[in-house]
């Protein structure tokens, strides 16, 4: 089979440390080079020792580094970044798949609203695919552009799509109280994010309004084929890894919801739909590709409980871009994606 | 003023070192006996080095200490022994505030079914008087018998109150999720509680039912004076202690909700209603007897989210058990609790 | 090539868990049984929901399991069962790797008296080999019974051994004090276990005597040829996984003590030298089978400090019982421990 | 008694919120000012809601504050600060304890070679009293300038300072374990100190050289009236406050050493000598002003293992600033520092 040559622009945060240790071990990838405007000239092993024996690259001026000659680029980069410089890559042969948020949202007025600058290249996002691979699985495998979704909004829409599609809840009234490791804010030197500002410590943020609230409401709208109405408030967690979203929905039908979600994703092989009675725990998916599911029903009243779990830098953002790789490249999607997660 | 001797049953626990914490330092009080059957004859200090200086008492055996002469016991034991003790103290005089949960349920029906056990002193439960000085504080004054309230229904009654007592929500889809620091399971050697367990994890517990949920609920229905619809959620966080009641409610009226909690909280010593907009974090009441409140209107829709933080050992235990006390004993009631939370 | 077909005695601690995550992707390894007595009939994917999908045995009961057809059996249990159960295994043909400390300690009356019972194979013991590959792969590769080392032990020893076999330090005054994650301690349901005890908080523990103190002070021995003097201070440290080594060893030669590190190991797949200024942290081998170690000499005084740190589950237990496996059968040693450290 | 009218200058690190919980309960302070050029008008309770209905007062700019007035002044601030502004202060008349390194090392020359800058003030190091009240309590009463002592050789003064003065250990080679939460580097946004990069880790740090170290040999050489041989090693712990030091030293005279230390430390407020074979826990002084002690020395041999607890934001910082006070302003020494630490 041929290997896939792929490049990684900006990979010194921690998307690009997690896209560098499941791809240094991909057994159909070469790792052909890693942007760093910051780190020019550095050895990837001397700003990631963990990586020492596996990854022999160093950091390459991101204006000098030749990407043209991948196959795939993977943007690991702040927000901004890859939209200036998707075009160019595509042109010339390369497929994308943006890590960041500028691909993500279709409608380019309601991006800038949130993003608060002006698109670099609405007609890019008009051909992006959202790369929700339970969804547009068939879409991502002819992308040129991909837009990897953001690690909330992969945990809310996977927890809440199988009620959307079938209308099986109230749309108007759903609530997501989500919560996330401190790694789902990036390396940020800001000083919430410190480790005697963040643990021992628990708190609600973005309730006013958080930029993947229309990112995870696109989804669910498309799946609704109508408007819905959500809630959703992030909270930051004392652990460095793991998204754990509750979900809240009326039942606007008398089904068997724990059917209804086994089937939705039977057969997928990164959604894992619990046992009913089950509460899944963010480390079960600790360093794993895996969302793990949990309906619920209490005391048989109609407000429904789902549980969702992923990995923020797994599924929710280095594992799924993966995952799309593997499906843009007609590989098996499940291609060093085996990891099996860390307990304890 | 007179010194109040005060006693406490079962102090290895959790509440029973905080109880320590605080009554050693509290200038009215002279803390008489401490019984563990456990522990028998081993000085506190032993048991907890840090009160090295401050407790110089020796846990005494159950059977034999002489808790009689005390003005208050205190029981920091596990639910159903208080109940089969309460009563010959309150004959020979003594108050009585217990910190488990053999109380707090007037419908003792409702409290066998979520407790397991027969009632040992339903007689009690009628004269209990529910320990939220919020509510109750004129009844608590002149309780012989104070349920000192559990730590979740703390933090979600003193954030939904304001609404419910005044119906300006939908009462019939109320949602408490809650999370709580790990100290919250109290101290016990179970698998789920270990270090390797909890840390660096997330995960909800208890949706099917949990012991807090009629609590709660009784005290929500009582302030409504009709029934109420409650879906409650906790959840386990890797921290020690601390409880984030993120609280989902339907306006009903068109109030200013700001407002509504201010006014109903003004004066109160120990809820403090944050300014519109706030995140309150679980650290900002950390070894301290506040509950701090944030109202929130997102995108000013109908959905309301409230969040109310508490310390689950301070105000969601022990704090307000030497609250309750103070109110008991016509102390200032604030006096012996001023500590300032510990941040960082 | 020749599947390997495993058993695994006590698989429902820490060390278990690791072996199964670890063995459940190794190429050549058939996962044939895992016994354990209290939860047998249990699906181990209900006890361990990270490994759903990837392992599908049940728990089988100790006193019915076939262990005599697998080529290979882990203990993965508390001290003394290994001890009584080996010699049937080895009898019938079936090689063993004994995770815990019965085969550890040649001098059985030094071995008993650490662990306070009689030895119940002595002559087993002689026979025993020492799983550290650095040392003894030669003699690993033919034996029947290997005693994996400790997790102190293999930090320390692989940190003090080049200096001790080249008697380049003073051997009568080493110091070892080392910081282990809480998950050395095992999945024991202890108060001092837990995460509201352990979490926030730094002690030394053993101080008057650990029962790996003489196991690393027999390696250093046997790598000098003569008595050393060894002061070894363990201390719990509030995170689950990794061991930190910090040794200190005065120079009594006048030497390259980099070089001296580097060419000792060269060669050596899973130890890790790493340039001279280096600071390893833990987490640069989380859930991976390597060793790293700095060698630093302060101001150049004659003071050394050595630090080497590990996962004590891998590399300190469950990661070295696979190597020795694959040394044990023929393997690339490496096989199926590819695993790159989990950063962040 | 006459009230103290206390400033701080540059309120808004960690030192200065601990300066803050103590003083604003400390019964013969008034908080006169506090000053912060970055958060100049804003009220200190809106960047510490912990403080709110306890602190009053707002931000001030340093250029305009009349801290003229006060009594005394805290430095609170990065180094290179206090030495700009010290002698102003003291010629107006205000005392001034500077919780930074700039008064700390008396060896100008030594100071400038660690902390790279031109000293500003040498005179005023001459005049400046070491702040540790167990050695120097005498002389900080009458001092117009104390400095007040680094948080790591406030643990490991105090765990070496009996055996040194008494010649009692062989002096040329001790060593200095350190562990030190991460409050310890104080509330800088850097990457290393990000819960995602500190937490579930742990590593060494500094071992060529820190800071602390020229100071703690400052003053074990005072003490030992000699040159001292001294190996420091800080390692950073993912814990939020505490400082465990573990010390090494053998022993040079046959004595009692747990006699040794009780006698040293009979009478002192702050130095707790734990029962012969204690292991003390950081916990047990957290948010105390305490440092808790214990003497081991392991099988009876020569090395002595001493370990030494603190608070490296009280006793390590703010408490003991606030010690000092009490001392210069001949209160009881213990005044509002009666805090027991918050377990668990």
């Amino acid at each position: 089979m041929k290997t896939i040559k792929v490049g990684i622009v900006g990979g010194t945060g921690y998307t690009g440390i997690e896209l560098l240790r499941i791809l240094a071990r991909h057994p159909q990838v070469e790792l052909a080079a890693i942007t760093s405007r910051k780190e020019t000239g550095l050895r990837v092993d001397q700003l990631f020792p963990s990586l020492r024996g596996a990854v022999g690259l160093a950091f390459s001026d991101p204006a000098k580094a030749d990407l043209g000659r991948c196959d795939l680029i993977f943007f690991a980069t702040p927000n901004t970044v890859a939209m200036g410089q998707a075009r160019a890559l595509l042109e010339s042969g390369v497929r994308v798949v943006d890590l960041s948020a500028d691909f993500r949202i279709r409608d380019v007025a309601e991006w800038e609203k949130w993003y608060k600058v002006k698109h670099a290249a609405p007609e890019l996002v008009a051909e992006a695919v959202y790369g929700l691979p339970e969804i547009n699985r068939s879409s991502i495998r002819r992308a040129r552009l991909v837009a990897n979704p953001g690690c909330y909004p992969t945990a809310v829409q996977l927890g809440l799509l199988p009620l959307v599609e079938k209308a099986a809840v109230d749309l108007d009234h759903l609530i997501a109280d989500a919560k996330s490791g401190v790694s789902g804010a990036g390396k940020k030197a800001e000083d919430y994010l410190l480790f005697s500002e963040a643990s021992d410590n628990f708190k609600a943020y973005g309730i006013a309004g958080h930029r993947h609230w229309p990112e995870m409401r696109q989804g669910l709208e498309a799946a609704a084929g109508r408007k819905v109405g959500l809630t959703f408030v992030p909270h930051l967690t004392p652990m460095i890894r793991g998204i754990h979203a509750t979900l809240y929905a009326r039942a606007a039908k008398s089904i068997d919801f724990q059917q209804l979600f086994e089937e939705r994703y039977r057969g997928e092989p990164f959604v894992d739909v619990l046992p009913a009675g089950s509460e899944p725990e963010t480390r079960s998916v600790r360093a794993a590709n895996t969302c793990r599911i949990a309906v619920h029903r209490p005391r048989g009243e109609d407000m429904l409980v789902i549980a969702s779990v992923i990995d923020n830098l797994v599924k929710g953002a280095s594992g799924q871009a993966v995952q799309n790789m593997n499906i843009m490249f007609d590989l098996d999607e499940a291609m060093g994606l085996s990891h099996l997660a860390v307990v304890p």
